[in-house]
């Protein structure tokens, strides 16, 4: 167990916090429920980013900037919309401080009260719709394909690095089309976007569904999301993607002059990730030594570490190091060099074990003499000796099998994890003793969901996209249903 | 003149305005003094990060990123900062919203009021410093060369698209070293990272200088800038870097122990370019047809529009301009191919004008007969025929001669525009009649400068860190004065 990480056994939640904080991933800052996210939790963000990014790019979509601020009338102006977000916010009230006339640092200056109140944005369908009205007219202008990468604000009570804070970082699309059928297409694309990326990059296993109608996005008419499951047996819904019909083309009044010339409604699509996935990403992998990445988000792929006690054998080794990095680099790999001399081997690699470097390279003057090096994989915490002859395409390879082996782990662990259940004393014993997802049939009513998840704290986490027909009776009411959903506590 | 643009010469802030608008690069939004980037605008300005971020990490920065809100106490403890900063800015003091009694839609809770009002980051000197605290404790942990890009809100009375709006994006970088030396090296190095990208990229140029008392940043103890003239004879400020001394890390206690063993205070910079440096791009080069862009920031540098009347001319002329068209990807050189028939040439040219776009390629039946193609340069408004064969090279080539020419054209104005003056009355008529950057003796004293502003509306832009020494006189005053400085009227 590495030096001040709690094990998993003892405190999950305790452990989740020593890994952010101790591999310097983020860390808790002076304004309450808002985080620091520290240089190299930032560096696995980019990677994050840069991957979606040029998913999205691939799909149509570009990037665009809204304002920050929206008017607190904005919220009102969708129904459902304001029931189900717009409550716990940051509000703008004052443009001015002034000098405290009691001489004690700055007052708010009671004379610079806005007119009306400016919310932080929570989310920005409003502001985003708003402004549509003016770019769209006819179908000439739809699609309307736009992505926005921006922080938000919603004004969580209990906080937790990436998985709920205050303020967050994320990707909002925003699309406008002309026909329902177009913008039920691009929600799906959406969402299988969405899994591709946490499944091949992330190497996080997700089911795919949809929300029922409890668990649904204010103001959606249909919320598809991707589900993972976390080391503890808890759920994580990773990303969403909504289909809200016409509701928000209704509410700011946004028409387009169809094909044939009438004036119609467009129907609009919106889906998020955010910085949670860094969590999703901790809890997924990483053990009592720390941090595991998969090689697709390690900002650092390969360090090397030098074994060796004269200026000599450092010489030689540095020598050979640097044959071996100039080459995996021309492959594409990213490496580092650790030849600091002030801090020993175990050290060393006590501290990347930590931050959870795919591959660890240690080459001493025996080695040298035999033509090896020591190759460490992170993620099994196993060693080998390679011959240096040969050992760019070993390391290669090797990345990919990490990353395919992580993966694989994840998904061993999910498929151990979902259980059946067929009546509800067993549904309870369920998520008591093993945790996990439970399949079970469910009558279909809000009622029913209301009241499992008062009773279990399980909520219905999706109905999956790929579900078969199943006759069967709902665990609590016993009513008759057609299908098993997923059910399961989350965070 | 494109439709919808006033020329420069009839209303020039209007002219720039129209541009920004109708290139699609900005609008303004429904929030006060905010913006909305528009997607094309928008992909300019991942150019200008991409390349600024990678010109970052390679002199050693990482990135990172803090609180969006800062605890207002926190302004207080810097004298200079919060004289000079802190008091235009959006105050957030509550964090709910509820229902209006009354039915109509949400009021502000006023039982949700913050303890500490949050101050939305006019500049983050503060928040971070206060977190470095916890980050430095030794001369191990130095330097620490931090950067962040980020949303700030300034609250401007009087806003004007990407050069003065209430929110905008921005990067800074705030860094933290063991000695006044290393930190002064830092502060210039990043002056000069910012010349470099301002006049290699955006094609330019700029005047490296120190910026007197009476312009300096609240809080630094030397604040160095980098400075251009726009078309109107105006200064533009385009980016600055600050040299903190002792001040910050003083106000939030933050010391180090040294290699010696004593306790010490740390040495801070700060530095930052801001979405303000699109509205010097779209200043410096456009021209009343519309945007010109250089060609290393142009979001895409080729577009191709065929001529035809019949099917088969436009399927011999998409199958010639797909063979140009890869093989210029191949090159690294982006394109477009516009055959939408939805739309005459005519109306293309004149959209692509309007967007900058450096290079515009058209093919017609009698190019396929001659084995010609006509390229027209954006940014002279010139045409030419040009052979097929060895057309890629030609366009290669032609895009460096673009971004070298708009440079070029740029610098000449600016050697036309800059004028020495002797006397008050010199100075104020050149400034009047003739603008541009006025070289001039100046005392040195703060007092001298307030009233040059305030008799003639131009201020000290910078003291050139080049400057000979040459003895002289004041305009002002007639004291003595060793050497010349750059005035002028400024955005």
């Amino acid at each position: 167990m590495a030096k001040g990480i709690i094990s998993r056994d003892e405190d999950y939640s305790q452990w989740y916090n020593d890994i952010v904080v101790r591999a310097g991933l983020a860390d808790h800052s002076a304004v309450r429920g808002c985080m620091v996210i520290k240089p190299y939790g930032y560096a696995i963000w980019e990677k994050i980013q840069r991957q979606l990014d040029d998913m999205f790019k691939a799909t149509g979509h570009q990037n665009a900037y809204f304002p920050l601020f929206i008017p607190k009338s904005f919220f009102s102006k969708e129904a459902a919309h304001v029931e189900g977000f717009a409550k716990e916010c940051a509000i703008v009230t004052h443009y001015r401080l002034k000098n405290d006339p009691n001489g004690k640092g700055v007052v708010v200056d009671e004379d610079a009260k806005l007119e009306e109140e400016l919310i932080v944005r929570p989310t920005s369908e409003t502001i985003i719709w708003n402004t549509y009205k003016g770019w769209i007219q006819s179908y000439r202008d739809l699609p309307l394909l736009i992505n926005q990468w921006a922080n938000v604000v919603r004004w969580e009570m209990r906080t937790r690095l990436f998985l709920r804070t205050t303020e967050f970082l994320w990707q909002e699309g925003h699309t406008a089309h002309a026909t329902r059928e177009e913008a039920i297409e691009e929600t799906i694309k959406m969402v299988n976007v969405y899994a591709e990326f946490v499944q091949n990059w992330m190497g996080v296993p997700v089911i795919i569904g949809t929300k029922s109608e409890g668990e649904r996005f204010a103001g959606a008419v249909e919320t598809y999301c991707i589900e993972a499951l976390m080391q503890d047996g808890k759920a994580l819904q990773a990303g969403t993607s909504h289909f809200l019909g016409q509701n928000f083309a209704k509410a700011f009044d946004v028409k387009f002059q169809s094909k044939e010339g009438t004036l119609e409604y467009v129907w609009a699509t919106s889906w998020g990730v955010s910085t949670r996935l860094m969590g999703a990403l901790v809890m997924a992998h990483s053990d009592d030594n720390g941090l595991v990445l998969p090689p697709k988000l390690a900002p650092t792929q390969v360090v090397f570490i030098p074994i060796y006690k004269t200026k000599e054998e450092l010489e030689q080794i540095t020598k050979k190091v640097n044959e071996i990095k100039t080459q995996l680099e021309k492959r594409g790999v990213s490496t580092q060099y650790d030849d600091r001399d002030t801090f020993k081997p175990g050290f060393k690699f006590a501290e990347y074990e930590l931050k959870g470097y795919p591959i660890r390279v240690a080459l001493g003057p025996k080695d040298l003499e035999k033509g090896t090096v020591e190759v460490a994989r992170r993620d099994t915490l196993t060693k080998e000796f390679v011959q240096q002859e040969g050992v760019v395409d070993y390391i290669v390879n090797l990345l990919d099998t990490i990353q395919e082996s992580i993966f694989r782990k994840a998904f061993d662990f999910r498929a151990e994890k979902t259980t059946k259940a067929d009546t509800f004393d067993e549904f309870k014993r369920i998520l008591d003793e093993k945790g996990g997802f439970v399949s079970a049939h469910w009558d279909g009513t809000r009622e029913t969901e209301d009241r499992i998840k008062e009773e279990t704290k399980a909520t219905i986490r999706c109905i999956p996209i790929d579900n078969t027909a199943e006759e069967g009776v709902c665990i609590l009411s016993g009513k008759p249903s057609k299908q098993r959903v997923l059910f399961a506590r989350a965070y």
